[in-house]
């Protein structure tokens, strides 16, 4: 999969769409106006068709008529029915993931159930390429542990920097890894310049040291395979509301080997999360396995939906979704090199489809005023990230080669054209 | 509103239900068996006939067409503005209430706050008419809070205990609340007898010496009102699924006061709960006022169909909803008196119904069994608890007084036919 076979004509793109073979799954989401080039599917994913019908059936039978005998006839075990439906993605068996909160409230109950288990470890390691929002919480759990313990310098986060912004150095990340080291925690796929992890060597660094691996899928999980119960992993969390297609802001999941469950407990002492919640014992008792890690009652509607998306994929074989991901975003890299780099534009994703995830970010100096007229005048929905890149999102279910060459010769146009130098030119000021 | 008023015919009832103000509510949420007496409520509230609107609004045009762009136009500022219309049935001026994650988590969020604010206290008091679900946060928080402090001794959860298991002696109560209690917690409304404590004593109590008070109010907003603001509450939590009908699991709210928000900290440190989140800065920094309790994104499906379900709720009048209320569990316990007790049943709930929220517990040594009789038989849906009490929830928008009357017909005639002989007599085993 060489960029030279790659020719830059829309006739090429239709050839692309032509030998694909998971064209026919694009019928599967709902596609209103088929103009619109919708490229933040690794923010949202579009609708899949059957999640109408399906919360329909949630809605008006199981809630509207069944009430609260759905609880026992459905409901309450979604959360591990829907959870080893993911792991199937993740190269996870039964009874390791769980549906449950958000990936903030997951990583949170997994951070310090990890802390617990590695007590006399000094050291958190991450990188400046995590998604801010996982770094928050990690200093926060820092915080929590320093303030209360009163040893302000027992714990640190260290923050590992990416030199160019774009990929981490392995060796640096490697050797950071020591034996003060409690927990190892990084995005598994970056948020921003879709840096693909090593996963394996990172993994086994931190198992040699004595330490624990926890990885954030959001950005991979359905759309790059991996092997959580092969490779060893520890922990792992992530969304389900980007190629997963779960719909927005769809409960999250987590992950803890086997071997863990009963060495790890959550901070969060939920009744979910208890071994009999219909008994109304006084006494927490935290339940066997995975249960434990949940905490109150799960958002039914947003779950039930969301499960039906899963379904979907797992129709879809994930190894044929990752080859055409990697095709589709060295398409793209090849249309960025040849139309958009004269123009101004650099790549700021990996190079090699190997260390890139299903989304591709492209630099410029007017990339804020470029995505609104993009947004605004010629139906394309990409994501612009501070300072100046915009993210142009993938999924291989929905997403056609014609349009990826369509996106790029509309972003090609508002340069050449200079329709973007209408719009304010703006930094993030804080208002 | 004395007893002696009621007659035990049905005839009487139908002459309540003509006068009843809040009739025509009814018709406003899903009915599909008119014969099934529904009187769980007070754990699932039914559909109300917008929510599917609602949720066909926000899955189909929101999400399918709209898709990412509707997280600015609709979805960001989903929890405040929610929150906003859930605080006008609390009492609550704006910016006080945000919905946000489940009633657990929040608790285990405002609980960590409220230690961090009394740091030098060593007590925690709740009682054991609470849910135990909520004791078994509190557990969890002085577990952390001792366990990760290294002296096991410095906090305590003290669980006053209820003579009869009904209602809370308030002189117990208010003396065990002394200079050393950082936070009492309690359930506006006991979920089990539906005892409803005096809001405003044991704030001014707490108030008195130095500690903060926490009120759950899960099984009481919607059906009591309350005046947060101006009895000077201080921290509250509560879910939405069971009287404000917003569905299975829908997502909770959290109440903090104005002058306490720049006080108090979330220890889960979320992007939602960011200064701008959208900054994608390295450092946390919370966001002014209540948005910094957020934590992860909200599951929006769930959201936005609760936030129909208060739109309706606002359009009745709260106070002509407790006036309903009152009378109504007046009316069922003046029928378990008179239909009910001479058949072995025992009142376990308070007497007078300003002690009372909406539900009705009786107590019978069989009641596992005559439960389910209700429910497979009968076409009565109550609930069982543990370990002999049948709970009857009455909710003023859609319960009638007939069904109030044939609900008791129904269970006199289980008892009186011996329909429930015929199910095995079930205590709780661990299986």
């Amino acid at each position: 999969m060489t960029n030279s076979k790659f020719e830059p004509g829309l006739d090429f793109a239709h050839q692309l769409d032509t030998n694909d073979d998971l064209a026919s799954f694009r019928k599967a989401f709902v596609i209103q106006d088929p103009n619109l080039i919708y490229l933040d599917g690794n923010s949202l994913g579009r609708l899949p068709c059957r999640s109408i019908d399906r919360i329909n059936q949630v809605v008006e039978r199981e809630w509207g008529e069944q009430l609260i005998r759905s609880w026992n006839a459905n409901w309450y075990q979604s959360p591990q029915r829907t959870g080893d439906k993911i792991a199937q993605l993740l190269g996870a068996g039964p009874g390791q993931v769980v549906v449950s909160d958000s990936t903030s409230v997951n990583l949170y109950k997994l951070v310090l159930a990890a802390l617990e288990m590695r007590p006399n470890r000094k050291r958190i390691i991450s990188d400046s390429l995590n998604f801010p929002s996982d770094l928050y919480i990690l200093e926060g759990c820092v915080h929590l542990m320093n303030e209360r313990s009163g040893n302000k310098s027992h714990l640190s986060l260290e923050i590992i920097p990416s030199e160019d912004g774009i990929s981490m150095d392995s060796p640096t990340l490697l050797k950071a890894i020591d034996d003060q080291t409690a927990l190892v925690t990084l995005s598994h796929v970056a948020y921003k310049s879709g840096y693909l992890y090593d996963m394996v060597a990172i993994t086994d660094k931190a198992h040699q040291v004595g330490a624990l691996i926890l990885w954030d899928l959001s950005h991979s999980a359905g759309v790059v395979p991996m092997e959580l119960d092969r490779w060893g992993v520890d922990l792992a969390v992530g969304c389900t509301y980007k190629y997963l297609n779960g719909g927005p802001g769809a409960p999250a999941y987590l992950y803890v080997r086997q071997g863990l469950q009963e060495l790890a407990h959550s901070p969060i002492w939920g009744w979910f999360g208890q071994h009999l919640p219909f008994a109304f014992e006084m006494e927490y008792q935290p339940a066997k396995g995975i249960t434990r890690f949940l905490a109150g009652s799960p958002p039914i509607l947003s779950l039930l939906s969301m499960e039906a998306a899963i379904e979907l994929i797992l129709e879809a074989d994930i190894w044929k979704i990752r080859d055409k991901s990697k095709l589709m975003t060295s398409y793209l890299v090849y249309l960025v090199d040849n139309l958009l780099v004269p123009l101004g534009f650099t790549l700021a994703s990996p190079r090699i489809a190997d260390r890139r995830g299903s989304h591709v970010s492209i630099r410029h100096s007017h990339a804020y005023q470029i995505n609104r007229v993009l947004i605004e005048e010629m139906k394309v929905i990409p994501d612009f990230r501070e300072p100046e890149d915009i993210r142009l999102g993938l999924a291989p279910l929905y997403t056609s080669y014609r349009e990826v060459w369509q996106a790029v010769d509309r972003i090609r146009r508002v340069v050449v054209e200079e329709r973007y130098t209408r719009y304010p030119f703006k930094r993030l000021t804080v208002t």
